[in-house]
């Protein structure tokens, strides 16, 4: 009756999302979110910073600036400074979470047909966005070290492959495989950006959360070392896992004539985010909040990726793969069994109430049915064990209704 | 070096936020934005409001749902109720402005080279949303009462028209020209639409501010009169000109069908607005605080524009024209010198230091060169006496460099 455009004609829900009506359950136990945990947020820190920010009250309640408040961009710089990053602030905008980022950067970017890399696995959103804009998706193998950088330099040696725009990568701790690009992959990446003049697109919001192993510079760091790969990198980060979504904080970085084609979609899009919050997380960022706020929560992810993975290894040692990573909240695996599929598995781990994600959602081709995201961020520590014991007797347990 | 896509090729910024950069100038008068006046925000009651939603400080700062805190969205369908419209919650998404609102829709429904009908003169960033969805903009003509209704059955019922996909108005003190559409040019509109199958786009960020005259029921409080026309109104409503934009809390109200689209759209977009501002809105709106703060605004925006209007007439009578509006927050003249420019007259008020809008910024064709936009909002009492005065000496003097 309406005739909608191309991609809402047959409008599909997040299949994340899908799980949503299953949380309230009573009783469930969810490693299904992509949430950080709530009880680690700093709820105090926090209301002092909303204190100070509204003795300015007229900054919170009028219209800001569309590519951000000032003050907090001051503060952004220097926390991409602390993050071994030089940026000016032409350079920044300030977004609606990092979501709003890439949805500004492929609407000015890509045209319908555009071939748009990204990793597989990968964040169902960004297959989404990417969809909305009609790009072409061609995906790209990814292994414990991120990206299989090598295979594709091989791909665009190969001629096979249109130009492409832009590769979308979550390098550091990716969602979902929690896996993080190693250094010379990164170096090599933007020597290819380089050659075939494509841009990398870095979403970077898990990063700060390392619990161990050794600090990677982020792709957009690493410029320094790669002779006009600058040009070629936008980066996108969020205060949404380390400070608190609720404020939708995030912010773009890159080079100065796409930014400010950013901010004209902006203009148009919702003229700024809110200032309010903006205001709020300007405070925050000043008081160094944030790096006296930050050690907690790392530290306690570290504690709930242990317990996953040992109670992984202890339970279901037998059945099921995975990497441990560094940081993020996520833990990737795989069911060994022949033919396993991990969306029947969460029939049954829904009956048993305990939730996760199937891996099918992050893929956008040649679906591998055997994996599963699971998220250590948001549950307790007793809840972390009681859940893997749910898991395990989910998987041992016929099909429901079979 | 990007190729970037065809709305950015040659990215261009808004008219009026060129103005911007005089607005700084020490001893500056501005009837340029379209701002909302800071001395009238309700600085306590959102106090009062921000330290009730903190109580439940998760839910200020954990991600919300994509349409909206379920108890923000219960206030609005009151507050519609109030104004006369029924609707369901699955009718209604909240939106980062309404902005963000018209955005998704156009995203969800217009195709390029879909007919988009407007006003003209209308909002420049409506022109822009359209533009970047590539739409083919087609203008109506309005007058004192509005959009002209007849002029549009005419233009549909000649068949030189492809069928237009939607119709944009402001039908309420609208944006520039202050007008508001008659009562029977609604009706008559929504029978267009249900014969036409076309949706009305009804942006409605002004009708609260009526502070002279008697109240028209919105056009979607009107679709109880004709029938089959529910299907065919999309409405858009807003905090930021009653409340403060900086909540950045705007609202739809569609048709399930589009309704649901739109928070798919926004799922990709921003996956959410700012729970927190969103949980201080419903806070304050729970409170009563808008039905007790809105008469202070209207109060003081009617004494603002009787001000302006006044001075108008007393100081430049002869040389513009205009009609008085019964609310809002503008006035539209034009100037009656054969050839006048407002562009040139804008030159000369910058020197006497004073703003205003050119109304070029407000049409897609046709310019008329002799309108401008004054706005009475934000300038104080004796700042609009002394600003007409300013205007007055502008109009006086030789064109700066003649």
């Amino acid at each position: 009756m309406y005739e909608f455009t191309a991609p809402f004609q047959h409008p599909s829900g997040s299949p994340i999302r899908e799980l949503f009506k299953y949380l309230g359950e009573p009783g469930m136990i969810s490693f299904a979110g992509g949430y950080p945990a709530s009880d680690l947020f700093d709820v105090e820190g926090l209301q002092q910073a909303e204190a100070r920010a509204y003795r300015d009250a007229n900054l919170c309640l009028q219209y800001g600036p569309t590519d951000g408040l000032p003050g907090l961009k001051r503060e952004l710089v220097n926390l991409m400074a602390r993050r071994g990053v030089a940026c000016a602030p032409s350079e920044m905008l300030v977004t609606t979470g990092s979501q709003q980022g890439l949805d500004l950067l492929l609407r000015v970017l890509v045209n319908p047909g555009d071939v748009a890399l990204t990793e597989q696995p990968a964040y169902p959103a960004t297959l989404q966005a990417l969809r909305l804009q009609q790009a072409k998706v061609v995906t790209l193998p990814v292994d414990a070290h991120g990206l299989d950088v090598d295979h594709l330099a091989t791909l665009l040696g190969s001629g096979t492959l249109a130009r492409p725009k832009l590769l979308y990568t979550v390098p550091t701790f990716a969602n979902p495989t929690g896996a993080t690009l190693a250094r010379e992959r990164r170096i090599a990446l933007l020597k290819l950006a380089v050659q075939y003049r494509f841009v990398i697109v870095e979403d970077d919001p898990y990063g700060d959360l390392r619990f161990s192993g050794e600090a990677v510079p982020s792709i957009l760091a690493l410029t320094e070392e790669v002779q006009g790969s600058r040009d070629w990198v936008v980066h996108f980060a969020s205060l949404s896992k380390i400070v608190a979504p609720g404020l939708r904080v995030g912010w773009t970085i890159a080079p100065a004539e796409i930014a400010r084609r950013c901010v004209i979609a902006k203009q148009t899009v919702d003229l700024c985010s809110a200032p309010w919050t903006q205001a709020i997380a300007a405070e925050y960022l000043a008081d160094g909040a944030l790096e006296r706020h930050l050690p907690r929560i790392t530290a306690m992810y570290g504690r709930k990726c242990e317990a996953l993975c040992n109670a992984l290894h202890a339970q279901l040692g037998d059945v099921l793969q995975f990497h441990r990573p560094e940081g993020g909240m996520f833990v990737w695996a795989r069911l060994t069994g022949s033919g396993a599929d991990s969306s029947e598995l969460l029939q049954r781990a829904i009956g048993n109430k305990i939730l996760f994600v199937p891996g099918k959602a992050f893929f956008a081709d040649n679906v591998d049915a055997a994996s599963l995201r699971l998220s250590f961020a948001a549950p307790g520590m007793a809840d972390i064990e009681e859940g893997v014991r749910r898991l395990k007797r989910a998987g041992s347990l016929p099909a429901a209704g079979a």
